[in-house]
């Protein structure tokens, strides 16, 4: 019996707990799923003799060790402010620990301490960061078991909402943490460009969009991650020319998302003048210049500021969002990006029945025999349902597939790891096909 | 015998020390000037019985401890992170203290002790803060006397190159830290504006600006300042519906700093990779987007980027800081704005012979009488050399001014206080005239 310690039971665990669940009674595992709130999961781990749940607060340290101790692997989809203790306790009792998270400097510390008691911290195994390492990892073998010289890489995902879901001018719906979304891009971003280093300042991030298409599905425009940098060296691309990671949305959106940026609602750095009696026309109003003349109106004064034509695509989905009415913000002593957030989880929220859907494309660029070519990787999951998303499914299977190669004895790295070995990618990639997520390779002359 | 120990000799304190050393003799003063440098002084105090210098290192806490122990007042110009520990000293040994910078809220901490021990600590003395409370009170007081009800605040003080000195396109030279100069702005600016909240994010702060006439002075620009709030309570204008601090700068300098904003020159996040490697044109590249078609030369790409035409008034002004050149910067592990300090210090230098000028004007708006009226009251100072600055001079004089009070036993303020009460300005301001510093009031019907 192998006991497996389940920490962090949200939206995103969903396919996770159902894959572990499904998994458990032919691989021998018991499985124990700990979360602030669980009363969600009573009824799918009723009757089951190798499940339970369990109140599980993460802040709560003689809990925390002594449910750790008791786990032959730990998992956690926790936040990820939280994965410095979640892992520490790991190190410390002799366990192993899987997550979906960024390796951060705190956690790489442990590595030596991980590596002498032969346990195996592994990270970035979900979609982003996760599918993508591995994805981009197995056709960077290909490529180079061929002899190919790389001179470009540039790697884009986005969770977004499925075209017969989308009813929306934004053509998007929150898949994941909409704080993260709002926050997004806030530090300059950072990537080489034919041997350049190259940084995108936030005022102009959601300006420098690239069109990415994706056969069957259209246009995409990415904008850069902060970091497309750091891991040239992990994916052995240290003297690649060309190398940027970054984010997918629908066309149009990033102009529009451009317009709360330069207004300065995405600014987490002060809270709001007496916020909880603003209405939602006073909270723009609190980023425009004093009204002149005759434009009174705060729609054509946002249009007038921004330099936006009235009609203009922009302004409409301002209007969307319901940026001009006299709707209540309610919300006390709230940030702008606070308050931005409260309104858009009221219009981007996957309803029922709503699909979301995942968009994952790498663009290599390499030379073999004096010719340049350009290969394609692409991939797109829908969710089910507004409860197993695409995101779940991408966050959660491969988390759940690398548990079930881990608890078979099958992954022999030991340290803080990220998925970046043939040995861990290849069985994770194989399986998840069975599940829909299969990559499309084109290949064409550059 | 009265003794002064001034911690810090750098630029700003050369006005001062003249003046404490030109009232020493009369009033039994003893001076000693404590700095890590002091060799330019030694020719200064030499031959004064009544004065001396002391290499003096902040950090050295017996050091700082036996100073303060022999002083009866403490002067502080020293960098404003200095003061927690320099005020702690002066509070446990029961000395009073001055300086020209902020009240910060561990600053404010000391209030308490420093009643009980009837200890004054007077901050916020020099031109900006300082000058400004000190005039605005004074006309704010005249005003209320009148029984006039305040409708408009709005303040601004530039530190800026005399016209006579002013021989480049941006019409600025540093007259005080060039690296507040780079970062000024950076956190969202805040101001009230006809009863309703305003904030101005970093990206539009340098295009909201506004125009102010001073007599026989010309135009200027203004920008608002990070917070104008705060100073509505201890200025008795809590009602206030608008209110505004502002800076100063000649037409055509936000406009052109905004290019580096947006461009991303300003920002001190992180560092540039290989910095001490680049050229400026190098440096200035790293912030476009890919070259592409037959924009080739750097200067027409800042101007395709940036949407401004070739030969515009901005492109120049860049142009003439060198940002296209080959020149190296040759600044290791540098941030954006440490590379761009480097690059304006070489051009933005107070050369020999040089005059600065200090310009302040307050806008008040007012109802009397069923009439609503306007007044300025506006200040220009200007330098005598590159030593004898404006700068140093507006900010010296006040400190050396309340130093003579407040050992004279003028002052009956104690605790952590800033210069906003009758008793501390008017002797401040009536004996400031003979130095030159002297405002000229305009009043018209609004």
């Amino acid at each position: 019996m192998k006991k497996i310690l389940l920490l962090g039971a949200g939206r995103s665990a969903a396919s996770l707990i159902r894959y572990l669940l499904t998994h458990a009674a032919a691989n021998g595992w018991h499985l124990t799923i700990g979360d602030v709130a669980v009363e969600h999961l009573q009824q799918t781990v009723a009757g089951l003799p190798y499940a339970e749940v369990l109140v599980f607060d993460v802040h709560n340290r003689a809990q925390r060790a002594a449910e750790v101790s008791k786990a032959d692997l730990v998992i956690s989809m926790l936040p990820a402010v939280f994965h410095p203790e979640v892992a520490k306790e790991c190190v410390k009792q002799g366990k192993h620990l899987l997550t979906a998270s960024y390796v951060t400097p705190v956690l790489r510390e442990l590595h030596e301490e991980a590596l002498q008691k032969n346990l195996l911290l592994l990270m970035e195994s979900g979609l982003d960061p996760g599918i993508d390492h591995m994805s981009a990892m197995a056709v960077l073998q290909q490529l180079r078991g061929k002899g190919a010289r790389l001179l470009s890489f540039k790697s884009y995902t986005g969770g977004l909402v499925a075209p017969e879901s989308d009813n929306n001018p934004w053509h998007y719906k929150f898949t994941w943490n909409p704080r993260n979304v709002v926050l997004a891009g806030q530090s300059t971003s950072k990537y080489i460009q034919d041997g350049t280093y190259k940084y995108i300042p936030y005022p102009q991030l959601f300006r420098r969009t690239e069109t990415i298409q994706v056969k069957g599905y259209g246009a995409f425009e990415g904008y850069a991650n902060r970091d497309s940098l750091s891991y040239r060296e992990p994916y052995g691309l240290t003297e690649i020319p060309t190398m940027l990671r970054g984010t997918l949305r629908r066309p149009g959106y990033c102009a529009a998302w451009d317009a709360l940026v330069q207004l300065g609602m995405t600014d987490d750095s002060y809270q709001l003048e007496n916020s909880e009696n603003l209405t939602c026309r006073q909270f723009t109003e609190a980023f425009l210049p004093p009204a002149s003349g005759d434009l009174q109106q705060v729609q054509q004064r946002v249009g007038a500021y921004l330099n936006l034509p009235i009609g203009s695509d922009v302004l409409q989905k301002l209007e969307w969002l319901g940026l001009f009415t006299d709707a209540p913000v309610a919300l006390a002593r709230a940030t702008p990006a606070q308050v931005l957030e409260k309104i858009l989880q009221k219009k981007w929220r996957l309803e029922s029945g709503d699909k979301d859907m995942i968009v994952m494309q790498h663009q290599f660029v390499y030379e073999l025999n004096g010719k340049k070519r350009e290969l394609k990787s692409s991939l797109v999951v829908k969710g089910e349902d507004e409860v197993h998303t695409a995101m779940a499914k991408t966050v959660g299977l491969p988390v759940g597939i690398l548990a079930k190669l881990l608890l078979q004895g099958r992954i022999s790295q030991r340290g803080v790891v990220i998925p970046i070995h043939p040995a861990i990618y290849e069985p994770v990639l194989e399986e998840l096909k069975q599940y829909g997520v299969n990559f499309v390779e084109q290949e064409r002359e550059w």
